[in-house]
């Protein structure tokens, strides 16, 4: 997606679009008053005092076709230069440019620009001819208190876009509609995965049951799949006590993170940000000999963080997360075995998730910042090599990034970007050689000496949470079967005619295990089509006379017009095969 | 088990006794002094000033010893009363008691007892000789600070018990033999289930991998239960904002029991103590129309409750619990149905946990306060018959506690009284109609109006780990095939000869789907069979020259000394079998 802001060419035809807009909203509202009008990632916007007016839905098309009035005007655009006193003349009916210019420096050079009979106060540069600016959409509105202070009175912000060529604004518009379908807020709200309420509070989703299913489905996988590769789940609290953090460092570096403390009686808690403490405290509670190791502990983890309110994003950024988190305890010359196996693991669920567009990076240290990286040049040296074999040996694409490690280790990180833009770490494997020593472990050696092990810090689908805003985005929110918390959605063509054998299919899939619903309201065939169509239900059975009579079923799958008739057995190999192959139906 | 605090004989018993233990310690110790020595609930104890010395291991039956020959003395014990001033004199060499005694009041008769050369300060009343305080115990030692206080001097205190028969106490000894081998935080040491760490904080359990597991077991099983029995499941985060619990009314009258608040820019969170308001902003989510009704949330649940650090005990009692959590929202004519469904599911659930040992409390308002309960006469007829009704209906044992209610409804209790004596209660069903109003729900009727449904809460297995301190002392940890984290241990006699058949059954078995553990060590074969009896697993294999000859197995089930040998397919049927029926091996 384009960013305006960046783009040197957009960012003066947008800036010159505002100037354009204001003029057509001057036109249209004569005692309007315009405050700041930058150039932002998205397009421009323009904040406007409208006195008692406010801007609604259909006020946009009519200012837009000023706009076109104002651009096939063809007038100059006149660049002027002031003295502050000058300006302020000039602009001395209004206060809000009275505000800007009083705040300028004298030694500035001050200007305004002029198109007709509209002139603002303006740094430029601009476009030369309102002709050039000839492409352009207004993208939506919103209230925005002058300077951002909610005491202070709420202008009328205006947000648009302008582009050289009718195409490239075509392609923006239908991008930023595809953006729209595809975000994981929208696809949510359709499916019925989570809500949102003021009263649980900022950043607190709640999933819904058909959310709830999805989890459970992705939590039981995961889960599952870690146990057979090896893995130990454990289950730990969600707080510690403020000592734990400061053992472990989080209490020094990352406190800010973290919710606030609480105190108990003498003892003083904290929510937990990660889990790696709590993972320290179990293996140090046993003594390990090194025929042990590796020792991988697991665990589904809620973890909590603090997130400004601002920057939380429904299930993608979050303050109570779940972590899909492990720590695997080896010795030295385990860490390439057990790198591997990590991305061999990760490599698995992508697959299984038909996940295949990401990128990794390597993140390495800096050799010369002898300040950021813990000391050990030998260590860093043979690590960064056993992960670069590891990768080489995989023949996986990756780049490496020198001074991107962690001051305890090099780490990999698995990079994917979201239908709307966002740029997210999924997966991560982290080498740390300096945990182990904080919390004192050891393991017994073969000549019975005690020695530090390392620790693998990794994460395969990240956070349930935010795995869940990335996949619903990635499959439009057509899940697979395998996933989807409805995955039949039987619907009797009439409930009088068809209802007992619509209720014999649905008992016969419920016995077989699949998540049926059965769709028995008395609403139009048409509605009940259209509503499962929304909820993007990977599997529709319509049951009619033609299914009784035969005792077949037909299904149409979800994204698909065909409408397939077969027999119950035949539907039911079919889902069978679906879930056993993990089929995509976005693809 | 016997309360030595309220039987009032064994009172007077036990009280005679602790001076018993005051005279002989005195002979042993002669600069011995003497603070107080009550009778508590399990037995007498009486604090001492040893000057340096303190009590060991060894000292008590030295101290019993001594005591033997008092009590052969055959002292009469006599009382006799003084005026504060004799006291005082009397007393005067010993501050202890002169700190005692200076706290009478002047009206009050002081008295003190003498038993041969022993004198002490006592109100008794006492047995009248030496010779009837023969059958006693001492049981434990501990240090404990003066008045309690930590910057106070350390006294040693010694605990013991003493019945009129010798029966009585080795019956008393026997039993708390087993309180103590089925105490559940001695069980789930052995088991590897859950540890306790001071850095994390008191009252909050780290579950270990094995206790992992068996957690999981348990959360899946009632999961998918419900789901099949018609509930929802839903995933809210553990912690709200401090205006939910306005709402909900907790922040009113249950704020003490919460954690304390946390602020976060402008808003104010805490971690909840139970999901009913969740659960109530999920149903107020939607509009419902009174055919959608009843709808059934569940949620295996965080919650956090202020619990004091003195209270709280291993899994029982703790600060971070999970519970297994619904709420019922349903039409007024639907309660009775409702309420029979929950009891049938709580049945079917102790029924596959093989519970038959509990007590069905039905709590009632009290018709004539009407101060503490919601005013609803009505309501509460109907609704209390209808509860009546159901349970009769279902042929339960039941009994009514008039004015046990809760505010807002009546409620159904099913309690059960743990190895070591607590009690407990598993499982709950409360009626609410004030929680629906706090929170403004509504569904809409046959005629389209307005109307507040009823709330059922309800808990099947309590928390998830309060149960399993339950179920680990009602079976003494011998956990049936399908809880059980490790199912089958496998020992092969010798690694050399037999560990790569042993290797083979292993894959089988986890082919099978079974979580077994194979004991390669190069340990001896005792000690290997000892340390899988100490963990109580099921199943232990033992695989020899005779069963790799005939490809069989040997197999010894849990507390059976019993070794029987059976093909490897016959034994994977038994353990399917024993799975399938859930069979208790504790029985």
């Amino acid at each position: 997606m384009v960013n305006f802001k960046e783009e040197e060419s957009l960012h003066m035809l947008n800036h010159s679009c505002a100037h354009l807009m204001a003029q057509a909203v001057k036109h249209l509202y004569p005692n309007a008053k315009f405050w700041v009008g930058p150039v932002v990632e998205e397009g421009f916007y323009y904040d406007i005092d409208l006195g008692e007016d406010v801007i609604k839905e259909d006020d946009l098309a009519r200012i837009e076709k000023e706009m076109k009035k104002c651009s096939k005007d063809a007038k100059h655009i006149i660049r002027k230069e002031l003295t502050k006193d000058e300006a302020l003349n000039l602009f001395k009916e209004d206060s809000y440019k009275i505000d800007l210019i009083e705040r300028m420096d004298e030694e500035n050079v001050i200007s305004c620009y002029t198109q007709g009979d509209f002139t603002d106060l303006c740094r430029g540069p601009h476009m030369s001819n309102t002709k050039e600016i000839k492409y352009f959409k207004l993208i939506k509105f919103s209230g925005a208190y002058f300077k951002g202070d909610s005491s202070n009175k709420m202008l009328q912000r205006i947000y648009g876009v302008c582009f050289p060529t009718q195409e490239e604004l075509d392609n923006h518009l239908k991008e930023l509609e595809e953006m729209k379908m595809r975000d994981h807020r929208k696809i949510g709200k359709d499916l019925e995965i989570f809500m949102i309420s003021d009263l649980v509070g900022k950043g607190l989703p709640l999933w819904l049951p058909k959310g709830s299913e999805l989890r459970r489905r992705l939590e039981r996988y995961i889960t599952d799949k870690e146990i057979s590769s090896g893995y130990q789940h454990v289950t730990t609290p969600s707080l510690g006590s403020v000592n734990l953090y400061k053992t472990s460092g989080h209490w020094d570096h990352y406190k800010e993170n973290m919710f606030p403390k609480m105190k108990i009686d003498e003892e003083e808690f904290v929510l937990r940000p990660m889990n790696c403490p709590h993972h320290m405290l179990i293996f140090a509670n046993g003594i390990h000999s090194y025929k042990e190791l590796p020792i991988r502990y697991a665990e589904i983890a809620n973890d909590f963080r603090y997130e400004e309110s601002g920057a939380v994003c429904g299930l993608e950024r979050v303050r109570c997360m779940t972590q899909n988190d492990s720590h695997i305890f080896c010795r030295p010359d385990q860490i390439k075995e057990e790198f591997a196996g990590v991305v061999k693991l990760i490599l698995a669920v992508y697959q299984d998730m038909g996940i295949t567009d990401y990128t990794c990076r390597l993140s390495l240290r800096d050799p010369l910042d002898k300040e950021k990286y813990y000391d050990d040049d030998e260590m860093w040296i043979k690590a960064e090599n056993e992960l670069r074999e590891v990768l080489n040996g995989l023949h996986i694409t990756y780049f490496e990034a020198t001074g991107e490690a962690a001051f305890y280790g090099p780490k990999l990180d698995v990079e994917i970007k979201t239908a709307i833009g966002h740029e997210l770490t999924l997966s991560t494997i982290q080498l740390d050689f300096l945990l182990p020593q904080k919390f004192e472990l050891s393991y017994v050696d073969e000549n019975g000496e005690k020695v530090r092990p390392v620790v693998i810090h990794r994460a395969i689908l990240g956070t349930l949470d935010r795995f869940v805003a990335f996949y619903l985005e990635e499959t439009k929110g057509y899940l697979p079967l395998w996933l989807a918390p409805i995955q039949v959605q039987i619907i009797p063509v009439h409930k009088e005619y068809h209802g007992i054998y619509a209720e014999e299919v649905y008992k016969r899939l419920k016995e077989k295990g699949f998540r049926v619903e059965l769709d028995n309201r008395n609403e139009k065939l048409g509605y009940k089509l259209r509503e499962s169509v929304i909820k993007k239900i990977p599997y529709m059975l319509i049951l009619g006379q033609n299914e009784v009579d035969n005792h077949s079923v037909s299904y149409r799958r979800a994204g698909s017009e065909e409408t397939i008739t077969v027999s119950l057995e035949e539907f039911i190999e079919l889902l069978n095969q679906d879930v056993q192959n993990k089929v995509r139906y976005d693809k």
